[in-house]
């Protein structure tokens, strides 16, 4: 039952830097406010901002036998994704296999598990997201898959989905819509900075949106 | 039932800063180790030190409308306080609302809930104390309230309450209190500066405070 | 029931520093992957990497009378561990304990607990490892014990076991057993640094650790 | 600033039972949907649905000695409601506790921390609300403060407040609205009868409450 | 974007009913170990052990709309599914949604968020896994989905697939699967059947698995 | 590293089924209110009131493997104490092994982490303190050890304390102080007889503790 599986699409590079230049808010908002992964994973550093292509893992408990397996399958411009099989926090992953993944063109790690080395993956500008910091070691024993889709932080991941991740967190783009979201996440943008001018000078969003009568039919009482 | 209260009364500026510049963990001592806020909100960045006539808001899980509402009602100097009305770490406030409520005076948000946006707000120079970052869009469906006592961190807060917060989370102090509280902190900062000289010249907490016989009375062995 | 136990048995300072600079991962592997403390002991300032002999403390919950105690029986080198006999999130220890901690050449605290006065804990340089920050206060009214095992961070602790203590988090070393774990630590590194240079250069980790016959023999397919 | 407030206004015994026969999610409802305490205050035993007069009790963490003070406060048709001052979970209530409080007729706790003694607390059929079952002991040695406003489970509780409680978690129902609360309760349950007649025999929701235009109006698709 | 999916492929009937008595742990093992849903979500009432078909929900924080949307498409023997957009612990659903749903041949509830009414559901014999026990109402504001993939206690379900829910929990079998997972299960439990006669009568697993040797070649020492 | 320890001591079997009789809270109060386990532990079904001899087990996250070989190590009146090597809560544990276990006379089964065919466990009248029910299974990989000492639930077990559990939890007793605190636990249950008494009759523990004096002295005021 244990497959890695080698081949599959991905999006265009362009299309890749674009969604890591809107930020995870602004991509999550462009595809209809879905694909947001849970809260509980955050960034070992601060201001890494990065968009790839989701290698995903699935990995037993403290077992981190699959990710040796992964980096090979790893192209430049890929982000590993690893979700384990029950609730672990132990450190799958350090500075060692950070430098294997860096050497073949990895942007990053998003696990919905333990990290460790946090002071030299910070010093080589390795970003992860992760759910807990442990320096806690694992084993090599049992096998898992990978490139298969995984749940990772509440969201399913499938292989070749374009992974957008900064200090908000990291919100997944299935890879055939990732264009399109490109286009609306573009859009966003320019609306957004129009809206930002009005409320620096001073105006209320109350106005802008024009929300008074809505409010008003809601029932809200000023007293 | 939803309504927003327009007027409340607030604490003298200089007593607002007065308590900005002591800080929370003496504030919360001066006043009788009350008022302190879950541990479970913090700084989404280091260093701000601030406090500001509290402006409450009660809103809806998910849904941030009342916040529009509440930006209204901000005076220079104020901080937005913020608790949904069920546990929800959803993203209620980014740059935008940032830039609306800087634009009107606001010193921060303290929020038992999650925010977005992260880097910006950062550099914005705008501080939050949120109870999680996500980037989980809301949505403007459902009124709340505004300026009526809401829970936050599990503590009363009553529109114009003081809210004091810095890198060791929130205290909140009463209206009413503001100046007695201020009065008792100055005093505190006074002999704890005295006693860290002391203390930092090798004297023991045990003999400046003469805790010994006491200690003996309680019953402790030394063996 | 409650003592202070005066004498015990510390490391060599030579092999603490040594401890110290191999780092919480490399020695918790070193020892067996054993002794690491939980992950939710974090620190409360990045890049402090420390070793020391425990002065252990067992303080009931809201109460730091202990704390001062103990630090009477901090020797040059040692590091403060409290462990609070139910969990407790209050902020047991802020700046003036850590002025009198430094005066004694206490190197940091680990706490399964709460701190407070961070800004201050921050800029004397005094490093904390804690499960929360909290300005909530503790009294002085219930006696504890000093140098008594106790357990933190789920890990059974001793007065003089060595506590190394990085970004990655706390491990905890035998007393008897640091000078071994040392040497283990030392060869583990030297180990390291040779698979850095290969992994580096674009070796996977397949290949260096000969892992593809024992893959193919528990029945991993490539698809 | 410790007190005991001996005299406090209850609301009417009818009222209370009525309360009580409505239940927490009717009475929730009722009221406007406020009052619920946090979902993690769980009955030790199934079936109690009970109401009474709010005695509160502000106690330090791992300190029980205030229920003592309280207990004596309380009179028939009265519930104890407990908030520590910092998050504990350790057991301040067991079966000799309950032997008094029951000789008081005391109908109740409701506690946001531990209690023991679950086997003989559920024989005696004494009702308690309780974040956690902890056998851990607690300490008496510092004053905390009786029927004083408290948050429990996220609400502020005054003395005398009507606490209704039973399977679904716990409500509170302020003293001068209880009667209010009651006769909306009334009404909702005979709504509620009706409704329920018509979904047992079929009828759908959507239909019931004219829900398809508003619907189709915010744009459902049915594909 | 909000879509209500009205035809989707269901199992067979005498296959879920199969599952349903082969039970969780078993169907989850003969599918391979996959499946299973958080262990967070728990049986409100103990002894419930059914099968049926997905009727999937996605539905904002805190609005419980969508539940009276999905009941519509009910068929006799399916099973509701609702994931919140955000997570949420708020009552979605109580003894009046139950009724209409038993009404439609409905067998149960998985929910990763919170119900209430729990002694009418428990009288009704109507079974719930859910997150939480919670009285706090929801609104009825903002379309959610019907029918669409969600993520629910981190495993992906779609419309059609098979839930087998008891006192362990709640997995998931893919529709398509079902029948052959079915088969599987058979076969483990006839095979478990053999080994519980020789494991009561003494018979050690050590033996009957033959793991003596692979203990000896991994290197366990008896002492 | 890895090791079975086949001899350790064990208490008189007359003095565990004494501890068994005081049950948790007694004897955690009579050993001078230490080793209880964290309330996260919880019984699988209600009414069981065990005591036996730990035999304990250290096992790698998601693997059971350990559990046979324990098995072999328990003589009757022993019970099964399991802590992983970092937190997990996959189903170690289930009817088959509870077969395996009863057959050799084992009491029971305290796990810090899950356990799964609760139905069957409950039928069986085996009793579990776990902190987790998971389907979710394990794999047997990777070596743990039995009868060393292990941490779980945050207290130190060694092979052959006494584990006391009951709806209470689980609270360990060193062997060597076994018949010590029995004698204490004794005494503890006669003065809280008579004491039960005096509190039915409706003395308050006030004047039964005579802490009136107390109170008063630190302070208490009755407004």
């Amino acid at each position: 039952m244990n497959v890695v599986i080698r081949d599959f699409p991905r999006a265009q590079a362009d299309v890749i830097e674009g969604l890591a230049q809107a930020g995870v808010a602004t991509v999550h908002e462009a595809q209809g406010r879905i694909g947001c992964l849970a809260s509980s994973l955050r960034p070992i550093w601060s201001g890494a901002q990065v968009a790839g292509s989701a290698v995903t893992i699935s990995a037993p408990p403290g077992d981190n036998w699959m990710l040796h397996v992964a980096i090979e399958q790893v192209q430049p411009g890929d982000i590993l994704v690893l979700a384990p099989t029950s609730p672990c926090d132990a450190g799958y992953f350090g500075d060692l296999l950070a430098t294997s993944a860096m050497a073949r063109g990895c942007r990053g790690l998003v696990i919905d598990a333990g990290v460790r080395d946090i002071r030299d993956l910070t010093a080589m500008g390795f970003p992860v997201w992760s759910r807990a910091v442990s320096a806690q070691g694992t084993v090599k024993e049992t096998l898992g898959s990978v490139n298969v889709p995984i749940i990772c932080g509440g969201q399913a991941i499938h292989a070749g989905d374009v992974i957008v991740a900064d200090d908000d967190g990291v919100v997944v783009v299935r890879q055939a819509e990732a264009a399109t979201v490109l286009e609306a996440a573009k859009l966003r943008l320019d609306v957004e900075e129009a809206k930002r001018a009005r409320l620096a000078a001073g105006e209320l969003g109350l106005d802008i949106y024009d929300m008074r009568p809505r409010l008003a039919a809601k029932g809200l009482r000023y007293v």
